[in-house]
């Protein structure tokens, strides 16, 4: 299909996340009566958002727009391009297309959501193109540190938009091929519209090493570890990573155990689907582990970050049903720390110090991203008219933005999008013209959506404060005190030590209390506040704090 | 006062906090009837302890020993060596000796708790000694990131102990001299039986940079910004960066304002103590600012960590009463994130780069402890028979550890303590013989100690899950339902949108209530326990989640 692209159409771009939602990938690109969906990612709660699970995006416009929407298209299948696909497609099916790998990796995911049967997915290989409504879409090979990452380049009547996913540049991966620089460079020769390119390592300078740099380093620490057992911790979803540990061990003659939930999922769905290559007798079960000696086993697993609920903590903790680590263990930590997560990687350093382990976590892992040379190279290559930064915090996409403006993108004519905008962009001009409803909805267990700022705000003030429940029962009527005030606290003081001051609390609301009703106060929101008003007084007075105080009264006839 | 060491002699050295308790230094040193303690520093709450202000340490043993303590002796002004005094000195009241500009740290402090009356405390200075018990201590002049900072030579029946505090080694320090190594250098010539050395840094190979080098990038940073309204942010406590920040001011024909509370207090107290020289009109308030083009006006602030309630946050939110973030101003947040506050600092530079100022963040500070070619030169002139490091997590302990072997210190003579371990060290040996009660004392408000375990993990589950509190009235004796099962929650659900199942949720109590009572069982306990166990079953079933459940039952006549 060649597409004539006219100088005066204009194509919207609208991201439904990303920016003000950091990790939620998802954007929609519309043309009259089409629309495709890049990405469908989720992102984790941010440390005020109190028992939420996860946070997926509002698809509002999407499902106002439901007959528009032709299908998404997956750059790669790490959470943050993948996560929110099983709750979106509740309510918008439309079809997936992705990778080999990635659909694996969706599959996974639909399965566990009961929705393998209702949702329509096809594989696209490297370099093929499908057709949504009027667009044409054309996975390219990427690098990146999960395998069959692609970028897309989308042909649109008003120009081709090329959106590279994560990626870096990796001229010597593990699996596969480098990166097709030559197609990039064909696009750019074609002219594009428009570059959407990840700015995650934008601040880095210089280029991100290769994945099998760390190849090298895992042959070295296993050559001066000959005598101890090694565990090593990485991303679960780091297949290329767990492939050299296997290299690795079937060098020097160990057997490999992958402990981890989610591990093992990806990995048994990475090796059924041919991405990693086990020799045999390579693996073994967790079970067997005690067959060995130490030095016959390579252990790897999940925990990298230092989740408190992943198998290295609970290995560090002795409270792993099969593993505990002991002195002498070499544990090397494959990963730096998410942004966040600094201090939970250290306490599990520590925990593994303690326990007389040998921690190894210095130049251990190499980045799935491009720094600014890379970002440069693609660049020079697309050549686009204008530059959309995405990936990043504010900081990341102003620096890339930058960046972008030394590689020759007109200033004008780079656009810094927030989540709902609306950006009308074509070769003759580029400019937000609206905006539609976006945000992060809320996962709490089963409920999704549920929990929301009051809710929120409500867990904020009982964490850090507790509750004074002040009951009572009034007689119908006659407003007579028949029971109580009685006070029962969670969260707020250890009773046992404070008893005085419930009693006190309580003689407090008491008199409130009697003063209103020989006031023959009967509005029992007024009555509700007095008692609430005078008990929070008296707190702030004597301990100078602010429990949440909730004051009930009970009916009797 | 000439000391003669005995070879059998043995001094008991006691960390009452450290390294199970980060940042809260705290460390006696007894000799028969003579107990010191060194340092008695205070650590900010862990992720884990919610609504906690602060935590200090349980000082028991130091008050079943009352009769033995004569003194504080303190290393230097920050928080994790002081922070702790005024609430310990309520309980254990002797005498404080420090530095100059750490007393009038330390009375600024006192005052705010009307301790500065019941307080004795006594300035030392730099090559003094003083003697307390059987002790006697030397003040060392160090460099460290506040000045006025002191190593102490501790001799003891059983020999000398050197403790370094926390330091640096500056050559060309921008307040005072360099640090004395000589006299560490003569200490090792007479002997040293143990070194106490700070292992912040110990992680980190090389040289920390002079604290001037911070002033040349000032320099720098003045002369690309001339037209700019500049915005310094940094530690309140670190005289020499705003005595730095005050000089390029100076040079380069600005204004200073200084803004933040616990900022202005340190500028003052150092002014007046001479440690700080603000040339004639260049202070100006904050007040007078609308007076001067932004070209001539510095702002130094503090909030550097993205601490939210801190002056730069709410200029970045727009809610501080006299300054707003507006675009073109440039920013420096000269200091690097705390370990743990890496995503608010990370938020704190997107908020200010979205309003449009130039934020300048990299190499912008220089740490104030010493790295490990500083830590092995202090070894090389103390020559200490024990290494004892202090200051760090474990890991870094243990990287000292192997750091003070490397130096000469035989591994049997190296020592990681944990808090409460008594070590009983001396010529003829050093082992831990026992152990003393220590902890953290948490801080809520007024309220000392009253928060404890059991109220936190109330916190956690609230925090997490929300409440549901289940209320009604019986009748006295018939046990006949009076009133209710109501069901009221907060942090649960936005109720609105959960009317069902609230309502659901209520006939599963009342229908559990009414099996109780029919089978005519009296016993509260019971009652209340088949309630929550109904509902809790239901909404685990329900949605997957597992509020605090609360029944209260309210008894009439």
């Amino acid at each position: 299909m060649k597409q004539e692209i006219k100088k005066n159409e204009r194509v919207k771009i609208i991201p439904l996340g990303g920016l003000e939602q950091i990790g939620m990938n998802i954007t929609a690109i519309e043309y009259e009566d089409s629309i495709i969906v890049v990405d469908c990612g989720l992102s984790f709660p941010d440390d005020d958002m109190l028992g939420i699970d996860l946070v997926i995006p509002d698809v509002t416009y999407l499902k106002e727009n439901i007959s528009k929407v032709k299908g998404f298209v997956i750059t790669h299948g790490h959470e943050d391009h993948i996560g929110a696909l099983p709750y979106v497609l509740k309510e918008v099916n439309v079809p997936v297309y992705a990778t080999k790998l990635t659909i694996g990796i969706i599959e996974g995911k639909l399965k566990e959501h009961n929705l393998l049967n209702s949702v329509k997915r096809k594989i696209v290989k490297y370099g093929q193109s499908i057709n949504l409504g009027c667009f044409r879409i054309e996975f390219i090979r990427t690098n990146h540190s999960i395998v069959d990452a692609a970028a897309l380049a989308i042909f649109t009547p008003a120009g081709i938009i090329v959106h590279t996913g994560d990626f870096k540049i990796d001229y010597t991966p593990v699996f596969g091929d480098a990166i097709d620089l030559t197609r990039f460079g064909e696009l750019g020769k074609k002219g594009v519209l428009a570059l959407m390119c990840d700015s995650t390592n934008v601040l880095r300078p210089g280029f991100t090493m290769s994945e099998t740099t760390i190849g090298k380093t895992f042959d070295h620490i296993f050559a001066e570890n000959v005598e101890r057992r090694i565990i090593i911790a990485t991303f679960a979803s780091n297949v290329d990573r767990v492939q050299q540990i296997i290299n690795s061990a079937y060098k020097y003659g160990r057997k490999v155990i992958v402990e981890g939930r989610s591990m093992v999922n990806i990995i048994t769905i990475a090796s059924e689907l041919g991405y990693i290559k086990i020799p045999d007798n390579t693996l073994i079960d967790i079970d067997q582990m005690k067959n060995y000696a130490d030095k016959q086993i390579v252990l790897v697993t999940t925990g990298s970050q230092g989740e408190s609920m992943a198998a290295l903590s609970r290995m560090a903790a002795s409270i792993h049903k099969k593993v505990t680590i002991k002195p002498g263990d070499a544990v090397i930590l494959s990963s730096s720390p998410i942004p966040g997560n600094e201090k939970s990687v250290a306490r599990i350093i520590n925990e593994l110090s303690i326990k007389g382990a040998n921690v190894i976590y210095e130049d251990t892992h190499v980045s799935g991203h491009a720094c600014q040379e890379e970002i440069k190279l693609i660049y020079s290559l697309v050549k686009p008219k204008y530059a959309i930064p995405v990936h990043g915090e504010y900081r990341h996409l102003k620096a890339h933005a930058e960046l972008a403006e030394t590689m020759g993108v007109a200033r004008d004519n780079i656009e810094i999008l927030s989540s709902g905008d609306v950006l009308s962009i074509g070769y003759d001009g580029a400019e937000v013209i609206g905006k539609v409803p976006t945000g992060g909805v809320l996962v709490d267990g089963l409920g999704v959506g549920d929990v929301g700022n009051i809710v929120l705000r409500d867990r904020q003030n009982l964490a850090e404060n507790g509750i004074i429940i002040v009951v009572m029962t009034l007689e119908k009527y006659s407003n007579q005190l028949l029971a109580g005030p009685d006070i029962v606290t969670r969260g707020f003081v250890y009773v046992r030590e404070a008893e005085n001051l419930i009693d006190e609390a309580k003689s407090v609301v008491a008199e409130a209390l009697d003063d209103c009703l020989s006031r023959k106060v009967s509005d029992w929101g007024k009555i509700k506040m007095v008692v609430k008003d005078t008990l929070s007084e008296y707190l702030w007075k004597r301990m100078k704090r602010s429990p949440m105080i909730l004051p009930i009264i009970m009916e009797v006839e």
